[in-house]
């Protein structure tokens, strides 16, 4: 996604870019795609030197850009903050290498371990970390149940591009309503389904998948030019349980986040959960440390 | 506990506590139990001031230890860190109230929010927090199966006082063998069974209780003089679950302990469980931070 920020803020700098130092996360595209090559833009900036975290593995790229910037006489240096900028640009590497989107698993847990529903206050108000994790990813994907039941997540930092929401429907007979969405906002969805289904508002992009699985899923988003995609699992009804079966065996989901509640969950009978349940109540006076690499965690019912 | 240990304190202090101001964190007693009364220690051991944390709310002993003091001429200051003390007499206070023990529940979580059967690396080490905890309570509650399966939680602090082992032994059949247990240590615990259970080594106390439930257990213990008691929750397999059935709305249990594992339970199926399983791999790079009041985890698989 940088590549095509760098290019409109070297725009911005005008003459301020000449003899000037450029620092990138990621080795110069030298290629046309939807924008025109970095490099380009670097040579006509008239930077002095260009200072690289890591060379892009992306095959159509791969040291080409460097060289370009070195025939044009820009100095370079590769290889500065590498490890960090291994992690920035983690999402697009792993697409680039797997064909396959970048997933972030998130869920909620109440402090005895089940899945909850709800997420902690504030955490989508601006700052929030839910907020925040709308605006890093390219897509969230979410079960039909929670598109049809809440509000779409959305980021509310300042000037947030906002995620491509990704519903998945399975078994969802012929029509699904998403009452978070009308005909104007219906471009910022996709659904994917297991069968033909009539989507409201008309406009939302629907495409019926042979093989409703996580891999076909993030396949299908990264030839979208999807490079990062969270999979927000906040329910453990229907959904996307049969979606996740085998995430880990197929390594499909590399990054989770976890978000532990100060609840405790309500058992109203005895469950195949150690304290399943569907009611909560808060625990009172919760502190947690650290302890070795686990946490600990106590708290008052 | 801390009676007893100050009658002691005082007869080692000698003529030191002469003129000396003793500060306790409770109400001195004045009643004959199993020691002398504390009141009658102090007024033996000549100290001037009196500091008390907070009033006894034993009706045995309301504030007629204080009346004792003062009439013996000793200056006493009732209320000092107040809060702080109904905290350290929590168990204590707990006990008196209600005639029970003071429950705390103990459970290893995965990151997914799958009880686990292991305790973190070092947890039971001196200083681990397992370690702590098997000195701070006076008993700890585990099944038969854990009994049967691994060591019996120890506390390896200096000098600690380990904890009565309370086994709950339900559908046991007819004979319990506890492997970690010896003729010389069979004193250290006792099985709490629904039938008659011949258990090796002998020398174990066992009761057979009408109604096994955790009410009837924590009123047993506390009739046998323990106060606070840890109920290790170490598998979801038998053993305390059906203990623990209803525990949240009799209020049975009054804190809970949860170590939050850095490690992700796999599932050979789908299960009923969000991602039940029963391996468990470790996470990469996991990070921790509270976001408000609740917990925010990441993790790489």
């Amino acid at each position: 996604m940088w590549l095509r920020v760098q290019v409109f803020a070297l725009r911005d700098a005008g003459d301020l870019a000449e003899n000037a130092t450029a620092y990138v996360s990621l080795e110069p595209c030298n290629h046309y795609g939807r924008t025109p090559p970095c490099t380009e833009a670097l040579i006509k900036a008239k930077v002095k030197e260009v200072v690289v975290g890591m060379t892009d593995p992306n095959p159509m790229v791969a040291s080409k850009g460097i060289e370009k910037l070195r025939n044009a006489g820009i100095d370079v240096r590769v290889g500065v903050e590498e490890a960090l900028c291994l992690r920035l640009n983690e999402a697009y590497i792993h697409r680039m290498l797997t064909g396959k989107a970048f997933a972030t698993l998130r869920t909620t847990l109440s402090m005895n371990g089940i899945v909850i529903n709800q997420i902690g206050s504030g955490a989508d108000q601006p700052g929030g970390y839910y907020s925040q994790l709308a605006k890093e990813y390219d897509g969230v994907i979410i079960s039909s149940d929670m598109a049809k039941a809440t509000t779409l997540p959305i980021s509310r930092e300042a000037g947030a591009k906002q995620p491509l929401y990704i519903i998945i429907a399975q078994e969802e007979g012929s029509k699904l309503h998403i009452p978070f969405l009308d005909e104007e906002s219906a471009s910022s969805a996709i659904v994917l389904a297991d069968s033909p289904v009539t989507v409201e508002p008309s406009g939302v992009s629907v495409s019926v998948l042979d093989q409703m699985n996580l891999e076909s899923v993030l396949q299908l988003l990264a030839d979208r030019g999807l490079c990062s995609v969270l999979v927000d699992f906040i329910d453990d009804g229907a959904g996307l349980v049969s979606l996740l079966k085998n995430f880990q065996e197929d390594k499909l989901v590399q990054k989770v986040v976890v978000e532990l509640s100060p609840v405790w969950m309500v058992s109203p009978g005895l469950s195949d959960l150690a304290f399943g349940g569907s009611q909560s109540f808060p625990l009172k006076n919760v502190e947690h440390k650290e302890v070795n690499r686990t946490l600990l965690l106590e708290g008052y019912l």
